[in-house]
């Protein structure tokens, strides 16, 4: 049994989306960011990092969504949702995950949680403007460099699909004009017809 | 063979060190920050990220710390970088790297490359003003929770220690007291001792 924490408009669709594609036996278990119940005690026991997503197993709890995609497939090999027997492709599709997280995803953060990083209203609201420039810039750079298509690492559907899917899904948000990205939003449109999608999407509100 | 793309003072120590450790055949490969030679066409063309690290492998190359850390533990097995037996504890070793790529390297990017979000400098003035906070704060969730001892993972060096080692590494520079964080200073030290380590840190420079 797996418990998902997520938490609507955030990075955890990717897990959630991963969960309902594998057929987990799941919970999906929301943490109410309004009422910031991600700094309760009660979820600070559970990923003191204070974040989603975080993914309750037999053995404990894992967080990061690179982290948690790769167990995921890992676990349930018999999905395909990694190329478990090729060295270089799996570590292809981490360095894609990798990227998200820690260039595309930070890109997003400074629109809303430029507080984790500068104290002055002023300086929150000059990283604000330049959103649409950074985040545009790695959408071109996965436009152009990473995503291979159909998925992004090419025939086969992997877990990096529904991360891309999770994080194109903010581009309207951060004033990011889709059509300059064409093969984003194909691939954005081909995952909402997976039924694994469109139950995560769902389920998420 | 393999071609490792590096700079001093950057993440691309911890693969470096790698590299060491499993007495790789490769080849390091300074990339000259000063002469901006990351963004040269010759260099774009090998990643076009125009970062560091990236990996030349026979098949390929490779980009982000996480991702080759984990390539090189899966590609030498017999040194035993990584619990390759246990996908639990694999995945709390990635997370552990993602959290560094993700939140860790970020908050110490503020200090110098605020310009990658923002483009006022009194922004980036703003930025850099925090960092020791907010760096300060990521090494305060290692120290109390995610540092095992006497290694990342408890008792088997991994992958994850040169890559805490590379950042902790940073520490003084961004104005954090290491002070504060005796354990990771601990285990900054005693990678110290690590031939493969004193190597790495004596080829960058």
């Amino acid at each position: 049994m797996l418990t998902l924490f997520y938490a609507p408009n955030t990075c955890s669709l990717a897990s959630h989306i991963v969960l309902e594609e594998i057929g987990a036996d799941y919970e999906a278990r929301r943490v109410d960011f309004s009422a910031n119940a991600q700094r309760s005690p009660e979820y600070l026991a559970i990923n003191p990092k204070g974040r989603v997503p975080a993914l309750v197993t037999d053995q404990g709890v894992l967080t990061e969504t690179p982290a948690i995609l790769a167990f995921l497939a890992q676990s349930f090999p018999q999905v395909g949702l990694a190329p478990l027997g090729d060295l270089f492709a799996f570590a292809e599709l981490q360095a894609f995950n990798s990227y998200i997280c820690s260039t595309l995803h930070v890109a997003h953060a400074h629109k809303v949680r430029g507080s984790r990083w500068a104290d002055d209203p002023a300086a929150h609201e000059e990283m604000r403007r330049k959103v649409p420039e950074t985040v545009g810039a790695c959408f071109e750079l996965i436009e152009n460099s990473m995503l291979r298509g159909p998925w992004v690492m090419g025939e086969t559907y992997s877990v990096a699909d529904p991360y891309l899917f999770t994080v194109a899904r903010w581009m309207e948000g951060d004033s990011v004009d889709p059509a300059r990205f064409p093969r984003v939003i194909e691939h954005r449109n081909r995952m909402m017809e997976r039924p694994a999608v469109a139950r995560a999407v769902a389920a998420q509100g």
